[in-house]
C-alpha cells in the first residue's frame, strides 16, 4: 500500500503526520457528486450500483489528499436486507414500508440476507481494485441501536417515540430487535471484510439519544458484541475498528472497553481530555464541528492546528470531523482543511 | 410559604421527600392550555397577556402536586425587546424581522428595552399574587448564547451556519453581541426578581452544539456573568439560581464554577455520577428522558425510582425531566410520574 497512514495511526504506531478523512467525504458538497447522482436517478439506485458507488467513493480522493476512503453505501441496508422496504422520497429522509413495533412484529424479524447485500461487496472489490493501493478502504455500517431506531419508527425521528415506548416498556422486545441485528451487522461487516474493507467502522448515530442507563444497555451492548465477532486479520494485516456514538462523551470510558481500536469523537469533546481519559486504550477519531467550514480557510486551518495541538503528539489520532460534512460546505474549505492537517508541524 | 420544599433542595437544604416540576408544565400536552392558547389567537399573544399567561401557569398546579410554578412566557422576549421584530408563524418556529449578522448590525445593536417587557413583570406579580403562597415561581431567561443563536440565524437552525460562522471568522463580533445580551439578561430577571420570582433559571438550550472550547468562551462564560450579576435575595431570602444547559454533561465540573446554586440535567447524564462529580457545591435539576413519559405509568414510576435511587440521599435533588415535556404525553402520565416521585421512600 503507498499510504497506510491512516491504518497505523488506528492502531497507535507511530506515523510521520496526521492521517485524515472525513465523514460524509463523498457527498452532496461536491458537484461531481451530484452530477453522478442525478445519472443514477436517486439515492438509492446510486448506493446499489457498484460502478457508481465506485465513482463517488473516489471523487473526494481526486481532489484531496485523503488518506483514507470510504465505501460509499447507506446505514439502512442493512434493514432493508431484512425485507423492511426502504426508501428514499426526494428531498425527505429514509422511509421503510414496514415497521417493526409489536410484538408479532419482532417474532418475525430475520437476520439480514446476506445475497441481497451483494452489491455492496461487489462495490467494496470494485473500489479496491480501483484505488491500486493509494489509501485504505473503509466499509461501515450503522449501529445495531441506530438501525433499530429507524425500523421501528419506520423512518426518521425527533423524539423517538415509538422506540423510547418499547425501551421503558418492553425492554425484552427490544432486546430481540438488537440481538438479531447485532447477528446480522457483525455478518455484513465481515462480508465486507472479505471483499476487500481494509477497516471497519461502525456509526451508532443515535445512542447519545439516550440516558446513561439506556445507553449501556441497548446501544454499547450491542456495539461490543459487533466488535466481538469481526475478523480480526485479513490480508496479513490486522482490520482495525472505528467506533463512534454521537453525543457519546460522557461515556468514552465504557466505549474504550468496547473492543474498537478507536473510537470516533463528535466535536463537544475536548480531545485532550478525551486522550486523557482513554488514550492509553484506544486511538481517537476527530473532532473539528463540521460547521466550522462554513468559516474562511484561515479560519478553519486555526481550529484544526487548535485541535491538533489539544491532542498533542503522541500517536493514534486520525483527523475528521465531528460528524458527516453540512452539504453547504464550500469544496475548498475541505482542500484548507486537509492541507493544514497534514502542514501541522506541532505547536 | 405552604410549600418551600424546591427553594430548599435547591440550596441543598435537607426536605421531607424530593420536589418536583416538569420543563414546559404549562404547554401543548395539557387541553386547558391549548383552550387558553386559541382563546389567546396566538402564542405571542398568550405570551403578552399577563392574564392569560397567569392561567396557563396555574394550570398544571391544578392538575399535579407539583412543587414550583414557573412563569408562562418566551426566552424569545428579550431579543423581541432588543428591536428585532419577533413573530411566531403558525405550527413553525420563532422568526425575527431582523437578524444580526453584520458589523453595522452589531454595531447598531442597543440592550433591551425593558419597558417594553413590562408584560412579563406584570404577569409574575399577578401570578405571585394568584398562587398565595402554595409554591414558589421560578422566573426564567434564555442565556445570552441561546439567544444569539436566535439573533443571528433569524429563528431556530439545526446547523447554526451563521452563528458558527461569526464564531470561527470574526469572533469579537460574537463577543459584542453577548456581551449586550448577557446585561439584558441580567437586567431581565433582576426585575422578575423585583417582581416576584423566587428562584430564576437560566435555559442554555443551544450550548450543546458547541465544541468544549467554544462552549467555555462564548456560552459559559456569558452565563457566569450574568448569574454574577444577579440579586442574591428577596423578601428576605435567597433566591437560587439554576443554570442548564443541555447537551452540559461533559462540563458539569466547570458549570458548577458558575455561581449557580444548581445545574439543570439533562437524560444522558447518569445523576449519581453527577452528584460524585459536582454535588458538594451545587444542587442538581432533573433528569428523566421526557420521551421516557410515552410508556405506561408503571415503567414511568420504575425509572422515576431509578433516577432518585441513582442520586441517593444526600439533599439537593430537584426532580425533573432532562427537557421540556413533548406536546405527545398524555396528561395522566404527568399524574403518575409526580406520583411516583413523591411516593418515593428509598431503595
Amino acid at each position: 500500500m503507498t499510504n497506510d497512514t491512516f491504518l497505523r495511526a488506528l492502531l497507535r504506531e507511530p506515523t510521520d503526520y496526521t492521517p485524515v478523512w472525513i465523514m460524509r467525504q463523498a457527498g452532496r458538497y461536491l458537484p461531481e457528486y451530484n452530477a453522478t447522482r442525478k445519472r443514477a436517478g436517486s439515492f438509492l439506485a446510486l448506493a446499489k450500483t457498484p460502478e457508481l458507488a465506485c465513482e463517488v467513493t473516489l471523487q473526494p480522493l481526486a481532489r484531496y489528499a485523503l488518506d483514507a476512503a470510504i465505501l460509499f453505501s447507506d446505514i439502512l441496508t442493512v434493514p432493508d436486507a431484512m425485507g423492511l422496504g426502504l426508501s428514499f422520497a426526494e428531498g425527505e429522509g429514509p422511509r421503510f414500508a414496514r415497521t417493526v413495533r409489536t410484538e408479532a412484529e419482532v417474532a418475525q424479524l430475520r437476520e439480514a440476507d446476506l445475497d441481497s447485500l451483494r452489491y455492496v461487496f461487489d462495490a467494496v472489490s470494485l473500489i479496491r481494485k480501483s484505488l491500486g493501493g493509494r489509501v485504505p478502504l473503509i466499509g461501515f455500517s450503522g449501529s445495531p441501536f441506530t438501525l433499530a431506531c429507524y425500523m421501528i419508527e419506520g423512518g426518521g425521528s425527533d423524539d423517538f417515540r415509538h422506540v423510547k415506548s418499547m425501551l421503558y416498556a418492553r425492554p425484552d422486545l427490544l432486546h430481540k430487535i438488537l440481538a438479531t441485528l447485532a447477528r446480522s451487522v457483525t455478518a455484513y461487516l465481515n462480508a465486507q471484510i472479505a471483499a476487500g474493507a481494509q477497516a471497519v467502522m461502525v456509526f451508532d448515530t443515535w445512542g447519545g439519544a439516550l440516558s446513561d442507563a439506556a445507553y449501556r444497555e441497548f446501544s454499547l451492548a450491542y456495539a461490543r458484541a459487533v466488535l466481538a465477532g469481526l475478523t480480526r486479520e485479513a490480508e496479513g494485516r490486522v482490520v482495525p475498528r472505528i467506533f463512534f456514538t454521537k453525543g457519546g462523551g460522557l461515556w468514552l470510558e465504557a466505549m474504550a472497553q468496547s473492543g474498537a481500536d478507536a473510537l470516533g469523537l463528535d466535536w463537544t469533546v475536548d480531545i485532550g481530555d478525551a486522550r486523557r481519559r482513554v488514550g492509553g486504550q484506544v486511538a481517537l477519531q476527530g473532532n473539528m464541528d463540521p460547521f466550522a467550514l462554513f468559516a474562511p480557510p484561515e479560519a478553519i486551518a486555526r481550529e484544526a492546528h487548535r485541535i491538533l495541538g489539544r491532542f498533542g503528539t503522541a500517536p493514534g489520532h486520525v483527523f475528521n470531523l465531528g460528524h458527516g460534512v453540512s452539504q453547504f460546505t464550500p469544496p475548498e474549505h475541505i482542500h484548507a482543511l486537509v492541507e493544514a492537517v497534514h502542514g501541522y508541524r506541532g505547536a
